[in-house]
């Protein structure tokens, strides 16, 4: 009889259940439940910088995706019992904090507050909090640099610390209200287990070593009065976070009676620490040290591990370098791109060009014809700010070298061109701190779905692009971690190496660089870096007169091949 | 029995006529005749920069324009007749020179070049000259400053010599089969005065003054020893044109026969010198000492007059300083922006933003409800180069700010605010070199149409912005001249001053600068010389690391209001 093991994916517009046979990591049954409420599952505000979710789109989300996921199944798999699920693993988005009560529910779920922003989930791509960050950078900088040391230097407005300590000075009601602040990433767990007191929770280490400077190193969160000297009530709310982080390969609990009950599992079967969705969909795209496993969505997270047993140096710029954040016993490195999908999005919908005729298909139809340089035109991907390598939200985006001709065409094709540069730059400050990167391993809708754009990363990377072979990576990295927590005896695997070399793979088809187009790319890339640094540094002192120039030379020689 | 005069003015898609009462300035009938050939009457290929127009289009478009307009004043006016015109004038865009064989007839129209655009008129705004324009500046300047001195320090890829040189390089069999190159604004008159051999042509000041560094310190055009070094082929040119150059006060002919016979006017009557449609555009619009006409269309044309009798040190950057330019005994002073409507035209045409409703009538109506600065965005005014202060057609557009939320009504404001600055740029530039701008006054399409634009131009500059009374500036000032022309004798006037007095004016609504909105564009208005000069100057080093923060903090601001 076959097991199976299922993935739970919170995404930022829905969420996602997979069930996935653990032999070889295919899926037997999905589904997508989209958040109920605000705009695509995202609550906006007057302020272009916030942006929230219902804790109530999880709960149904939860239960709704399962239900469903285990249904299609019993489609697709003769005799499929839900008895034959032997682990849960959770991936979401993060930091996404929220505050709770004292039994871990949240604010928002409360009549008195539901209708309050503050209230609800503080979705990772909410920048309210860019002062707060400032601060805390600012502190650690003064009082405690090794906090930073593991965070690229920087602490982001997209953290935890970040968002708790702006609700404090902007809403103090809500904060006052709340006996204490979650993780989504390790609220679903503990829901799924019955466990109330969130001072209890075993937290996965992924979430609290990247964005709330947790470590070993230190005793876990950073300390009392480091909090303290930020705010006396952040101090008073350390002692209430004495929690203990775990990898996910370690069982938080086990599935509780109630939701057993909800979704027709079998009690008790085990439920993986939760993990960000991109550390999750690392392992499920199979990453082994070297390499690089880079998750295309909305945003991008780039994800590299390196064993513990072998010295790395701090690098800059990169949103952590934790333990064990994705696999046991190897340090975990993220880096990322605050906005990719998201670009294209905004220039589709915002902007809306092209008439009747600017749908992401048809664009895509037209750059395709374009050649390398031929526009003349470049861009930095920095709308909704810059993750990699200068952590820095107070960017925006940019677009230089338009004429009167300028089609709305060129501008889609640059716009993926400068994702690919900042992909580039993100590639390049790995290796220059000595993480060789020998594999590129591609995953995400994007990735899966625009050969475009997956070209556009070999020509400009100079590298071979694979394609994880699952289109639900993250969620499938959650199965496996089920299926590790499961164990051997259950049907499952002993560790991660057994459990990913059976269950991930990669597509037949890859994306080879040409040659010509790599070379046109290595002037523009030069030209990004100059435009790259000269806006995002501020100790550049760059002359920019020559960019426009160089542009237009790259596109005279572009457009006489 | 009132007494009228015809101005005709050749646009960049078509040509005009009007019909004017010579008492006040009225329009008793007018015409368009839109260009035939090519896409709205100028041919491009596929080299970006070129742009041509065929001159079968200014001979239809003379005499049908001419015909229409009469028509329509004899609809209009109680037994008008065309024996009531006195005197025509005519205006041109230029610098828009063609080939001519030794009869002044275009080679475009002989049977072996008709398809061939380097046959045609090189209009205005063609680029294709960039190096040559680079070799007479570097030429000029080490041998003949004093020609730079007077048309801003660079010889433009938009003038006559340059797309001469151009030609003679890049299509020797053309330049080889012209016996002369003729500029449109001189082609004209003599068109209408039958004056065949373009070798005896009285030329207009106005056109080479400003673009063929004709003046009378150095005998007419530049000397036969300069032109030689650029290439021995245009010294020998430089022989055949040894011409008179004259202002607009003096006719070159009376019609010619045919032409009366053609039009039903009276043979003989005075056809004045022609102009660049700016020039004659600031004589409709009521110009004299220390008034800043801006004709504002496609591009801008920017022009300043100054008492000859009164000392003037030259000016960086203008496109000419030049005796009797506009009106006779005063310096002409042209400075102008090479693109305004038509970057709004690119955006909406090429780009074509807001899906189904990406009008400028909706644009502009969303943009309207906008404040300064709550976009967050900033845009140079180059998608055609910078023509003044800049003199540089290697330059490009750059757009600023962008987050995942701007829409193209912010982009299309911000595209209108960009323009602005530029104007901006240009007031200060005279300001700097003495010529103190007490009073603007605003032509074209876009002053006369587009409130919201002459409301930022209010706003960015700080100054009232006038509208010209007259929506067709241009043709008016070139009937005034055909007035003039024309004499007191023929019921014409004796000269300028009493001839703009009765025939000019301005429209009652003006637009008054708004101190709110003019506080928060000073700040935008030191970003956009920021990134003017870095992005401009070659030996500017500017560090740009505070642009995108000081625009996300003005942006605060203006919402928060």
């Amino acid at each position: 009889m076959s097991k199976y093991s299922i993935g739970l994916d919170f995404g930022t517009n829905s969420v996602r259940a997979i069930v996935v046979d653990v032999s070889d990591g295919r899926e037997a049954g999905s589904a997508v439940w989209n958040y109920a409420h605000g705009s695509n599952g995202i609550i906006l505000g007057k302020d272009p910088t916030m942006a929230r979710q219902h804790p109530a789109d999880y709960i149904e989300g939860t239960r709704a995706s399962i239900c469903e996921a285990l249904a299609d199944a019993r489609k697709t798999v003769k005799r499929f019992s839900p008895a034959q699920v032997i682990g849960i693993g959770v991936d979401t988005t993060g930091s996404t904090p929220f505050p709770v009560d004292a039994n871990g529910m949240p604010l928002a779920l409360k009549r008195q507050f539901r209708n309050n922003p503050d209230s609800m989930a503080w979705l990772w791509k909410d920048h309210t909090s860019v002062a707060e960050a400032h601060e805390i950078t600012q502190l650690a900088r003064k009082r405690r640099p090794e906090y930073l040391a593991k965070c690229g230097g920087v602490y982001s407005s997209e953290w935890f610390f970040s968002k708790i300590l702006h609700c404090l000075r902007a809403n103090p009601k809500i904060f006052k209200a709340a006996h204490s602040w979650v993780e989504l990433a390790d609220w679903i767990p503990a829901l799924l287990t019955d466990t109330q007191s969130p001072d209890k929770f075993k937290i996965g280490i992924c979430a609290a070593g990247h964005k709330a400077m947790y470590h070993q190193q230190w005793g876990g969160y950073p300390d009392k009065r480091f909090l303290g000297a930020l705010d006396p009530e952040l101090a008073s709310l350390r002692e209430r976070i004495n929690r203990e982080a775990v990898d996910v390969s370690c069982a938080v609990g086990g599935l509780s009676g109630d939701w057993a009950k909800a979704t027709g599992l079998t009690e008790g079967i085990p439920v993986a620490a939760g993990a960000f969705d991109c550390h999750m969909g690392a392992i499920g795209a199979g990453i082994v040290p070297g390499t690089l496993v880079k998750i295309i969505g909305t945003s991008s997270c780039d994800i590299m591990i390196h064993p513990m047993s072998r010295p790395l140096d701090d690098i800059p710029g990169l949103c952590g370098i934790v333990p064990s954040s994705v696999l046991p016993n190897h340090y975990g490195l993220e880096a990322g791109q605050s906005a990719v999908g998201d670009i294209f999005n905004w220039f589709v919908n915002c902007i809306r060009p092209g008439g009747e005729k600017g749908s992401h298909e048809a664009l895509t139809a037209q750059a395709s014809k374009l050649v390398p340089g031929e526009s003349g035109l470049l861009a930095l991907d920095w709308n909704n700010g810059n993750r990699t390598v200068l952590v820095d939200q107070q960017l925006t985006g940019m677009l230089i070298g338009q004429t009167l001709h300028t089609t709305g065409a060129e501008v889609y094709r640059t716009l993926i061109e400068s994702t690919a540069f900042g992909a580039l730059t993100i590639i390049n400050q790995f290796e220059t701190h000595g993480l060789k990167v020998k594999r590129l391993i591609n995953c995400g809708g994007i990735a899966q779905k625009n050969p475009l754009v997956m070209q556009i990363y070999a020509d400009v990377t100079g590298r071979q692009m694979q394609i994880s072979r699952s289109a639900q990576t993250c969620a499938l990295g959650a199965a496996i971690a089920g299926a590790v927590v499961a164990g051997k005896k259950a049907g499952g695997y002993a560790g991660f190496p057994s459990a990913q070399k059976a269950m991930t793979g990669v597509k037949p088809k890859q994306y080879l660089p040409n040659p010509k187009a790599v070379a046109v790319y290595r002037k523009l890339f030069a030209l990004y870096t100059q435009m790259h640094d000269s806006m995002g540094r501020p100790d550049h002192n760059g002359a920019m007169y020559n960019v426009m120039k160089d542009l237009l030379a790259i596109r005279a020689q572009a457009r006489m091949c």
